[in-house]
């Protein structure tokens, strides 16, 4: 199966920007965030849930590289996917274009823990890894 | 006993200024709250621990008047005092001003509800109330 | 003519939460905003391209009643309208409430200053003011 | 001559942390770039001046591990320094503990690019070479 992929646009907030009027380099952990919690939607695990359920995925690695500038209200694509990095990690590589131009704004990924409610990494149960394509 | 006050310098975050060159609104929530807590621990009742007794101060009302531009690296004075608003609430005002120039830069307040871990009000116990100066 | 008026839907973002597992008051800025840009944009003034032609909108100031409890990935719908307060000044009403329980969330309202590039007040040209619907 | 160091001490502020009961991941960007500010004043190249004098430093890498939670309130103690990585780059590792209890809770990096008003990359002047300590 293939790993599951997701895209959403967003308008850059005007909070996001800063005084060199572009985006502010941590804005990106907010569109990261937001893209992969509609990733999970997409692939029936939302992510509110499985904290209900008691799965936790806390990022322990976020890497950002800032490719161009991107201005107040531009609209961003912004394109998640998700695979197992090992039996207890989650990776999620991000890539962000401007969706009116095309350019590439910004691209990364985040790392996660698969934790339980002790905090302790855990193999992630039989339904995650389903969700995730790797069963 | 005169109510409690407290003042305490910070710089405005590269990430707080906006496409306007100047801090954006949204910062002064920060700002209140980092005063707040800084007087909380000047009369004894550092919130963390407060939060840890099971008393909780949730905002229930947030005011500001931005009254001139600040820009990043400025230096902040702020002044922060808290006094009873009838038995269950707690209201603190706040005036910040430009420590370089001595201007106006914003001023407001909050008003929080004094909460137990119920999440329900409760009049505040005689420890707290005695820190705040009103008993 | 009546004040315009506008409903967006937005989810609380992950970072928008705090400890006490609500949303943080500060967030209520971003949302307050976010619901405005597209206000603007609905009545034909994009708030980029006001800037662009030379009008800003700076906050002076803002109110927030926190209402109840919302939490993270919760579906809120912000509805915001826009009227003249005297003949330099913008107030923009805002209602939030839960989109799936419709409890209300939280209400308030930024002021806003109609100025130019010089930063001084002014009287908002005709254009404008016809989107508003004060002409 | 050895690369620029400097270490500050801040505290977790509440809109930092999130339902998880720790700090989000985000809020490393502005520990960062706080600490980054230290340092450049530290060495006498106040960032707010530099960019008065025509020289920015955007970030074009954020590398980030979270090693630890850390919660409201707690103390950080941010290490950050400052290298020339080629001609045209400059790049501060950051490492972040727990003030009180000396355990690791973050550490990363950022790369900057070094830019004119024009935002095109350029070889930094003398004076910020040598203040780098590559002269």
């Amino acid at each position: 199966m293939s790993r599951p992929e997701h895209v959403i646009e967003i308008r850059i907030r005007y909070g996001e920007t800063d005084r060199m009027g572009t985006y502010y380099y941590g804005a990106a952990a907010d569109w990261f965030e937001t893209a992969r919690t509609e990733l999970l939607r997409s692939i029936g695990l939302p992510y509110s849930e499985m904290e209900s359920r008691g799965l936790f995925l806390p990022v322990i690695v976020m890497h950002a590289e800032y490719v161009d500038r991107a201005d107040y209200d531009d609209p961003l694509r912004i394109s998640v996917s998700a695979e197992m990095q090992g039996r207890i990690r989650l990776r999620c590589p991000v890539h962000i274009i401007n969706a009116e131009t095309g350019a590439d704004v910004c691209k990364g990924y985040t790392v996660h823990a698969i934790v339980g409610r002790d905090g302790r990494p855990m193999k992630p149960p039989h339904w995650f890894l389903e969700a995730i394509g790797r069963e």
